[in-house]
């Protein structure tokens, strides 16, 4: 298998050298034709997508993630039509200079080239990543869940289908088979591959980032804190608490641990009393506890366990953390957090601004809710991910994240002495 | 010996935490006392640096790198005093915007946080590399060779001694012990090292990508071509060709490989003429070689074998291949190139625009020498290392490139709908 994945992989490098001079403008008439050819094609996509359903358990939460029908398959027509209507990320000259030689220097943002997915069971990711890769001039190699099997070969077939009809390489897309030891190959595929985002579970991203030699952007996991200082605005902490935690309790943007400065603690009840109409459990720290047991439902309020910091919910539960000072609270943060959504509710402009200087995460909140990590939110205009690392990207990926840059040096015969 | 290093890159991390909030000017001045420092302490250093001499073979080569000397400090003590001098790459907003909602959004570059050297035996690399973290807000984990022990602990010492008289927490840098072992420590230290900058040969630097569980940036290995076109100008071929190849043999902007159109082999004689006079070693194709032989000293002449494409000579050797098209020199690059580094020698404006927009690498030059390629030349201040990936950073890597970036919101109270 690995010998005639790195033959394919091959291909895809040399289309990536091909794609790299097309127009903005041939781009999006192509991304235009793909979502076009959805409807058209809507029998062989939703037929495709049956017989992964039918291998499923029905009771199996993964078959919402799984399932197709025509409305969804609109909406990402519809993604793809916003996609061709962003700007092309691509020639965007980041520096220039004339050297004291004569040397004419730009740096100028190019594709970085075959970029590698490594996700689970949503077919919708594969529209998504082609159209953003396909916009950045980029090559794309997939690695789909064996769950949606069938979904990515026919989908990939009719990307395949509307590039070779518009004579641009087809290679330009490539699903990897569906069998676990394809990733392998992929994640060694140092040369061919650029870089790998794996999109899925905390798992996933584990195992992806111990196995990869190709260099790696974690995205995902967040576990994220608000902290209400002893200067919080009640009301005001009240609805960011209550949107944070509950608008969308299975992203990563959801609050996890609100940490709650000690002088505060006779607010806690008011702070947190939103949440009982969505019946979220609380795990309380002692101090906290004592404070709540008066009036948040008995059913839903627990004694938090050390296992309840740090941990990344996904759901309507949340932990309850009291602090003696802000820099307890930094501390506390530092340690939990993933680096992915942080926030301060407070009045004090100098609490304020020591927390968004010293709480190190890709994004910073003062007085609003976590919710809005996001790339549409930031007005990026999509999304590949949110990554939670430090180099290349943090935060919302979008077009620009999917670039890189080279140096382009003119001269006249200028030597270096 | 992992958890005696754990713990200490703990407190390297609080160290981290700390210096986020140091001025400019506490930075500079803490640069500058480092700079004044080393003088006063030229004997302990060179007493350590002559017990690591000592040690090795005197016919070794890297004697050479390994020795400090009293000029050599001064020319360090310049060195740092030339980074207190540039500007802060910190607190730099990349993008502002107030979105629709009245949330203020801000991307500022922040340090990456701590950083990991791994390097071999020069001393002066553990001076270079803490004067460029601190300036860029980082703390500095180091691993240098076994060969450089007893200096780097002198060095580390003095940093240590300097950092404590100016009330900053001596953990930002924290230096490894020499053994093995603590490579692979650091190589895994996820959560506590988040860049890894492997400094040294390729071995080194392979050995690093192929264990490091900590994102890694790869510098250094430059296989790099010119391409002299059926348009070049003999001239200015000849400077360029020599300067590339002569100027400094053993560092990786060298020019490695001819690549000469075959319309253009009657010149190739004169193109390569005075290389003659450093005894440059040429490994030509058969059809260069033909054209030659006449010409260039026999002893100094030899057919190219496979193993002369690809490779990275670091010394008076080049390789020469004709090709019969652009098309076909662009091939041979894409195949052998490492993405460092290269060049085209031509007048037709057609061929350059393709040239430099195909060729896929940091620096890519029209009518120039590729020795530019060097942080100081591209005007940056100073260089930590030269990237040959594309994430991150891509060519010199200075003070900008140890930063990353976070997104600061600020809102009145704010909810996603």
């Amino acid at each position: 298998m690995k010998e005639t994945i790195t033959k394919q992989l091959r291909t895809v490098q040399q289309a990536s050298r091909e794609i790299i001079t097309l127009t903005d403008e041939t781009i999006n008439h192509l991304l235009l034709a793909l979502a076009d050819s959805i409807p058209v094609h809507y029998d062989a996509i939703l037929q495709a997508n049956q017989k992964d359903i039918e291998r499923m358990n029905p009771a199996d939460p993964m078959v919402d993630r799984l399932l197709l029908n025509t409305s969804r398959l609109d909406a990402i027509a519809a993604d793809i039509r916003n996609v061709a209507s962003l700007s092309s990320p691509l020639n965007a000259v980041l520096e220039a200079r004339v050297l004291p030689n004569g040397l004419n220097l730009k740096k100028v943002t190019v594709p970085i080239g075959v970029i590698g997915i490594i996700y689970e069971a949503r077919p919708n990711v594969t529209f998504d990543v082609f159209a953003l890769c396909l916009k950045s001039g980029n090559a794309t190699v997939l690695k789909g869940g064996s769950d949606a099997m069938y979904s990515n070969i026919a989908i990939v077939e009719l990307i395949h289908s509307v590039l070779k009809e518009h004579g641009i390489n087809p290679d330009t897309i490539y699903l990897l088979p569906a069998e676990r030891e394809a990733a392998a190959v992929m994640l060694n595929a140092v040369g061919y591959i650029d870089m790998i985002i794996p999109r899925g579970s905390q798992k996933l991203i584990d195992f992806v980032r111990d196995n990869a030699k190709v260099p790696v952007i974690e995205t995902g996991a967040g576990i994220v804190h608000t902290y209400f200082d002893k200067s919080g605005d009640l009301d005001l902490g009240q609805k960011i608490v209550f949107n944070a935690k509950t608008r969308r309790p299975s992203v990563c943007n959801a609050l996890d641990t609100l940490v709650i400065h000690q002088s505060r603690l006779d607010d806690l009840a008011e702070l947190v009393k939103p949440l009982q109409q969505k019946e979220v459990v609380l795990f309380a720290d002692e101090a906290a506890y004592t404070k709540l047991e008066a009036s948040y439902p008995t059913a839903l309020l627990h004694r938090a366990e050390p296992e309840h910091f740090g941990t990344e919910f996904l759901s309507l539960k949340m932990s309850v953390k009291t602090v003696s000072s802000l820099e307890e609270a930094l501390e506390h943060i530092a340690h939990y957090s993933s680096r992915h959504s942080e926030a301060i509710i407070a009045d004090d402009p100098a609490a304020k601004e020591l927390f968004l200087k010293r709480v190190d995460a890709a994004v910073v909140y003062a007085n609003t809710s976590t919710a809005f990590t996001d790339g549409a939110q930031f007005g990026l205009g999509a999304e590949i991910g949110i990554s939670t690392q430090k180099l290349h990207a943090r935060g919302p990926m979008a077009l620009k994240e999917l670039t890189t840059y080279k140096w382009i040096i003119e001269g006249t015969g200028q030597t270096r002495p």
